[in-house]
């Protein structure tokens, strides 16, 4: 088998740290695998580097951050390559450019455009653990690149896709994803599988483990991922595709998100095109809107309801103060959270939502906004009651079991 | 004019060093210069890179330490391009291998072979000041490969070879080239202008300011080196081709090398090849012999005497008591040294050795070894003389005149 492994800054953050992973490297080859690792910088190093740049500019030349930040991987690829080999692994270490990345132009946010799989492949064959550094890749006039936050996942998973491996395992200090976050509901299991879909709908419950741009990137190129822990042997939860076993399962896991900030609008002008307006003038700002409801009209006059991230309800407060023509009555709330909960098995099964609104209730949680997908019900609810509704959720469909 | 400067590590030892590197090379710029910037690693980087090595192997993989190694000056010459804009200079940082430099396979110490000055051509043309990572380039498989000792000067040399810049200015914490070492006679004075030739015969006068390699590439290359401090804004020393004025000046300088042992050896048979054999034996295990002397030889025997560094000293014992069935005695004396004087001028003036020869007699230092070339006369001397020869030789050829 050809199995990719990813070490993030906290799995390579110090010398034992790299020693450490050098063992696991060297069990997995050593049972008869080929071995392709990825690795980020050690964990501190980038920020040091940022402070270092920020020292002379507060806006620095994103072509130099890039050269800048991408010697991290480096570093660590080379030393972890030395200890492979002092423990008896052939092994060689590969920059982005080395590995064969390609990519966009968009320095400190590249996006990977294509991988020649070829150098790899010879090393590979040729018996060698092949390490690459992560998160870096080169433009066409052969500038280096950074693929920007999560950029050594998205590295492994591309690199996965390319070599055609058997799996992509990510290891990271957390040993899988947890149908609910264990520091509210210690109930907490962690799942052996997960389809990408459910994945990409729990973000937060993988935000410390993977990011979606990774996730995505496996669900389009068909790379199965393991999240793991480099600290423990345990299995880890294997992100993959949809498959029939799941549906029997209603629902997977819980999510919260307490970054979240409700706006109301309410005696809005019907007239044709001011919510694309109000949603347009947000979009040119780069504030993301999450959910959006929006009541049927009378008088003339309609109610609308959105949410934003918490982090940018000042700006999006400015945005609306210049619609108040437009705007009978305003209110904006961050004492809220999102409450969300995920299963392929939705699809399938009716009702699903129904028991989450039941639950609930019982426990005089009010639910202030709804929004459904085909695998996800995300309901919006007072802050105080996040983690009653995460445990009473997580109880009522039974994940504890 | 075309300017290449070049900054070692203690230059750009500090952030606050690299924004004074910085306010030098946008004063040279904004006097109309064109302006390449080579960069070491910032001081002490390259040695923890080094122990981060040596944590994981005595021995690690030279192609891995010049991926680890090669890292340091990339951050420095992002670091550079990022401080120069922000003070209006536009600036672009190159690696070795953006910069066009070829070497050969010799991880570690590679040589390079060939400089494709395009790239930097284009950017200097576009009005940019170009800072390149010194120390390294590619092989031809495109793997990095560092210099070896003194590799960020070769790098600057080399570039302003390929360029054919009007001059190379090397940047330390020395304010260029002294008659001879100021520790020992605090009359020493900083020279002018110097011969790539007599610059290579007083070695060890410049040996914190630029290697015996970078003066034989510029000497090959006819490239103006400057030798100057970045800690003030003294002239520095010329290091150039000889010209006309300089016969007019018998010695140049005074060099002192301590690290000298001798060897003697009497009674050797006189058989041919002996000494052939004794020799290609220390060369096979990599001492380096500097002088020789044989006396003519009675009775069939022969006696030899020669030197080495000190450091050898123990490694050439155990290779000369290998010949003991040739050899009628032996003795090895570490406590001697090296005393050179060095000039242009001997060449066309004769009794210069003469001078030293009565100078040092005066004060009745015996001379135990003499070895000449047409610029310089060397001369063995006992330790403990070594400073007191030194500035009798200096006041004798009115260096401190």
């Amino acid at each position: 088998m050809l199995i990719v492994h990813k070490y993030g800054g906290t799995s390579v953050g110090s010398l034992e740290r790299i020693s450490s992973v050098a063992s696991r490297v060297a069990k997995a080859k050593n049972s008869g695998n080929d071995i392709v690792v990825v690795v980020s910088a050690m964990s501190g190093e980038t920020n040091k580097l940022i402070e270092f740049a920020k020292h002379f500019s507060d806006n620095p030349s994103k072509r130099e951050m890039d050269m800048l930040l991408s010697s991290g991987e480096r570093v660590t690829s080379a030393l972890l390559a030395i200890a492979l080999k002092e423990v008896g692994i052939d092994a060689i270490a590969m920059t982005g450019r080395q590995a064969g990345i390609k990519t966009n132009s968009f320095h400190t946010y590249a996006r990977i455009e294509s991988i020649d799989p070829k150098a790899m492949q010879k090393e590979i064959d040729s018996g060698k653990v092949v390490i690459v550094a992560g998160f870096q890749g080169i433009n066409e006039n052969g500038a280096v690149t950074t693929l920007g936050r999560g950029g050594s996942d998205l590295s492994a998973v591309a690199i996965a896709g390319a070599l055609k491996a058997d799996a992509c395992e990510i290891y990271s200090d957390v040993d899988g994803i947890y149908t609910t976050d264990p520091r509210i509901e210690p109930k907490a299991k962690k799942m052996d599988y997960i389809s990408y879909e459910e994945m990409l709908e729990l973000a937060s419950l993988g935000a410390k483990v993977l990011q979606n741009r990774s996730v995505e990137l496996a669900k389009k190129l068909k790379v199965k991922i393991v999240a793991k822990s480099s600290f423990s042997d345990a299995e880890g939860t294997v992100i993959g595709e949809e498959n029939k076993n799941m549906e029997a399962v209603l629902v997977s896991g819980i999510a919260l998100d307490r970054n979240q900030a409700r706006v109301s609008l309410r005696d809005v002008s019907d007239r044709p095109g001011i919510a694309g307006e109000i949603f347009t003038k947000l979009a040119d700002e780069q504030i993301n809107v999450d959910m959006i409801i929006q009541n049927a009209s009378s008088n003339g006059l309609t109610s609308l309801g959105f949410t934003v991230a918490e982090s940018e309800l000042a700006r999006t407060k400015e945005i609306i103060d210049n619609f108040d023509h437009d705007i009978g009555g305003k209110s904006f709330d961050s004492d809220i959270c999102k409450v969300s909960i995920v299963g392929i098995g939705m699809k399938s099964h009716s009702g699903v939502a129904a028991t989450a609104f039941s639950a609930l209730a019982e426990e005089n949680i009010n639910i202030e906004m709804i929004s459904t997908s085909e695998i996800k019900v995300s309901m919006i609810i007072a802050q105080k009651y996040a983690e009653l509704a995460v445990r009473t959720l997580h109880s009522v469909y039974k994940l504890d079991a």
